[in-house]
C-alpha cells in the first residue's frame, strides 16, 4: 500500500540524519549527536505504529475474514514476530 | 483466558526478582544487578509474546470474523497500542 | 554496596508479578495482562536507573581516578554492554 | 570529536532509509517495511553504542580526572539520561 504520511515521516527522518552526519563532520559533543540518534528512534517508531496500523485495518481484517486459513495463520504470526523484533530494538 | 505457559513464565520471574534482592542485600556489583534485571526484561517480554500470540488466536479473531464493528475496531486498536508501549520499554 | 530504593522497588515488583499471576488465574482479559507487564518493565527500567546512577558516582568514579588501567578499561565496557543490551530488551 | 565509524554507518543508514522510501513508494507488503524500518533501528544502536565508547574513553575519563566537581557531575547526569531514554526509544 502506498502510505504518504509514512513516506513523510521517512523524508524528514533522512534530513534528519544528514544534520546527525554534520555534526559528527563538525566534531559536535558526543552526548548530543547520542540524543539525535535517539529522537530519530522515536520517529521510526512512530512511522511503524502509522504503517503497523494501516496494515491492521486492511489486510489483516481482509486475511482474517478471508477463506484461506494459511494466509490467516501467516498475518498472525507476522504480528507476532515484529512485536517480539520491537521489544528487542 | 488462563495461560498455564505464561503464569509459569511469571512464578519463574517473581523467584529471579527475589534472587536479585538478596543480591541487593548481600551488597552485590552494581552492574551484575542490573545484568540480573535486564535478563527479567527480556524473560518478561517472552511472557507479554505467549499472551500475545494466544490473543490473535482466540480474541481478535472472534472480533473480526463477528458482526460488531465497535469491537472490531477496538481490538485492532490495541494491538496498535501494545505495540506502541512496546517500543517505548 | 546495599540501595534500599532498588530494593524498595523490586518488592513492588515483586507483588505486581503475583497481580498478574492472579489475573492469568482469573482468566482476565488478554490486552490488560499485557500493559501490566509493560508497567512491570517501565518499572524494572526505573530500578536499572537507580542502581546504575549509584554505580557511576561511586565504583566508576573510584576506578577511573585509580591508578590500575585495567579496572578503568573493565568499569567503561561495563557500561558501554549494559547500553547495549538496553537497546535489545 | 570525529568519529569516522559512526559517520560511515550513518551514510549506510541513510541509504537505507531511501531504499524504505522506495517500498512504500512502490506499494511493498507494510510488513515488509515495518522490518526494514526495525532494521534500521538495530543499525542505529551500533551507531550509537560506537560514539558512546568513544565518549566514555576520552571526555568522561577527563571530566572524572580533573579538577572541576560541576563537569564530573555533568558528564555523569548524561551517562544516566541517555540509558534512561535507550531503556524507552
Amino acid at each position: 500500500m502506498k502510505n504518504q504520511d509514512a513516506l513523510d515521516r521517512l523524508k524528514t527522518i533522512e534530513g534528519h540524519i544528514r544534520g546527525i552526519e554534520r555534526m559528527i563532520d563538525n566534531g559536535d559533543y558526543c552526548i548530543d549527536i547520542i540524543r539525535q540518534i535517539q529522537a530519530v528512534q522515536a520517529a521510526l517508531n512512530k512511522t511503524s505504529i502509522t504503517i503497523l496500523d494501516a496494515h491492521l485495518n486492511s489486510c489483516l481484517v481482509t486475511a482474517i475474514r478471508g477463506e484461506n486459513p494459511d494466509e490467516r495463520e501467516k498475518v498472525l504470526k507476522e504480528i507476532t514476530e515484529i512485536y517480539e523484533t520491537a521489544t528487542k530494538v
